[in-house]
């Protein structure tokens, strides 16, 4: 097996555990930082680590396109041509197909769409897409799914499922490393007969995990948050769960209480680079002058490099200055903060206590800051 | 006294010494890596002293107009803005002033100009280019010079001189902090009876250190080189002496031929912006497409965050996809490549054979790559 997991507690639906890859332990619920192009933005992999992150995600698409999977391979693979020591799990490539490429076409053998590097055609299949991850060679490879808007027909979305679950079983042939462990991903937006219909399918082809895809996609809020434990219920107990591109700490926390175990964002390196900084009490947006002469650190429980010897004054005047030291503060300081509430929650759910930790966790709605 | 140096080897002209200031011991000769706006741009202050520099520069000019000197001051000087553990050298922002501002009229008492952050217009005189040193906090300040450029008249470059003089008086006049040592500025362009007989007036004056200014502004091509033995042989043996904002590898190392202990430029963080490494074969280039498949370091013998764990052609990617860790990678390779140069320069005066190991260090001429 290319990767084990065990329960070590439970807590109400909320589930603490250990996943183990060919490049070690991650304890779950474990959130990955987001390393699109082979980096989380403005961190050296050292200062992801020492944040508290055993697992990154690394983007397929951004990284076929450039510098190319199978120029990564050459050059021994994506963890050492990122120099990361941890695990990663790579997408599929759909989600960016879908959201960012133009001229696609979509059909039942894959997806036709112009590369927004150099303009020219690109065919991903469900075989592709697993030959590009195994060149890439993430620990854990996710299956192309058809990840359709939030906003469309009941047809376009019954479709969507069985391709899911045709592709999914296609990815699932196409496999030839057997140190890569593949993630099956349920589709069917916020119609929950049809998320019970793609789970079930695809929970009988037996993957070693399990994903929830086309939430955080422009549905109404409270959606997801209403949708998830049934979700999570309706996949296997005893292998890993996985909510994709979520999200917010509220979100995430909500999802840890429906017991998914895995979380991937861009929210704490993106907010960083826009001047944001996360905050129990809600976020902090340094660019604001009131920040010009606050003596304060960002956050005073925090163990980060930013919050170790830097004033929201000094980070508000990089910011001022547009200095490159403003936004790796804050994303060295985002990313710890993540980790440390994913510990918490962790620490909370063998104690028994998550319900109360996180209500006691985010002390504000962060609208309010 | 604010600050002591001591003589440890000499190797003909060349010297190694420690300088001592209130943060600490200064081993010369000493690269400092500049941090105009209170940031070595795209590093940790951490990153900066694990590099082995001991001392930084900070710029008077940039730091007075953003986020204000005052304000610096309220917050704990500079050192603890910053989060430096280090010594801090001040320019006097005169430089800045004759080669950034816009709308600047100088005269006897002091410069007037624009400034290009807010458009109001400032007074820097040599009382307030001390009083901002002060409130700073560095722990050496330089007097406010006046630096004509290389191609002005004879008279122009006799009056500057006899500002240069007139204002170093003044600056020692108004200085009012114990705990930091002023030096004074040698300028006289190429006209070697002006440097000497500036260097005459302000070595009457009995400065802690002194500087060379008026170099790298423009002069052709080995002026410099060849007037740095005489220009340094004006100075007392006993005090620093410091060439203000040299520069590139093979004329810093001329300098220490010379007799020069301290240095600055922004070549090593700027250079690395824009893609270059310093190696002792040259500069490379790593957005050229050559390096798209080099598996290698940048540079085998370096023990930089950058050389340890990364390729060539991992930068060049990260270089190509607007990555912020080309920056950060290349900028802490070149900060260490001149602090081991620095090292190996020391190392070399003590074993008395600085002339051979100078001639060794710099394989090709950077121009050839």
């Amino acid at each position: 097996m290319a990767i084990s997991f065990e329960l070590k507690a439970r807590d109400g639906a909320a589930r603490r555990g250990l996943l183990r890859t060919g490049h070690g332990e991650v304890e779950t619920p474990a959130f990955m930082p987001v390393g699109t192009l082979g980096t989380v933005k403005g961190l050296l992999p050292g200062q992801v680590w020492q944040a508290g992150a055993s697992i990154v995600l690394g983007n397929t698409y951004h990284l076929h396109l450039r510098p190319g999977d199978d120029r990564i391979a050459r050059l021994g693979g994506l963890h050492r041509f990122m120099n990361w020591q941890g695990s990663i799990l790579t997408d599929s490539g759909g989600y960016q197909v879908f959201s960012l490429a133009e001229t696609r076409s979509i059909s039942d053998s894959g997806v036709v769409f112009r590369s927004h590097v150099d303009g020219r055609m690109i065919d991903l299949t469900p075989e592709k897409a697993i030959a590009i991850q195994e060149n890439l060679g993430s620990d854990i490879a996710m299956v192309l799914d058809e990840c359709p808007p939030a906003e469309c027909q009941e047809t376009e979305l019954e479709r969507a499922v069985a391709r899911t679950i045709s592709w999914a079983k296609r990815c699932r042939d196409a496999q030839t490393r057997l140190d890569q462990a593949q993630f099956a991903i349920v589709q069917g937006g916020l119609n929950m007969d049809l998320r019970r219909q793609c789970a079930q399918a695809l929970v009988a082809m037996d993957f070693p995990g399990y994903a929830l895809g086309g939430f955080s996609v422009g549905e109404k809020a409270g959606a997801m948050v209403e949708a998830l434990p049934a979700c999570a219920a309706a996949l296997p107990e005893l292998k890993p769960r996985y909510l994709m591109g979520v999200g917010r700490p509220e979100d995430i926390l909500a999802a840890v209480a429906s017991g998914i175990d895995m979380f991937d964002c861009v929210l704490p390196t993106r907010n960083g680079r826009n001047g944001q900084a996360f905050t129990r009490d809600g976020e902090l947006r340094l660019r604001n002058a009131a920040f010009r002469d606050d003596a304060r650190p960002l956050d005073a429980e925090c163990d980060c490099p930013a919050c170790s010897g830097f004033s929201r004054a000094y980070i508000h005047h990089m910011l001022a200055s547009r200095e490159m030291l403003g936004p790796i503060l804050l994303s060295a300081h985002n990313i710890r903060f993540y980790q440390r509430m994913m510990a918490g929650a962790r620490e909370a759910i063998t104690a028994g206590s998550f319900s109360a930790w996180r209500s006691g966790w985010l002390v504000a709605d962060p609208c309010d800051l």
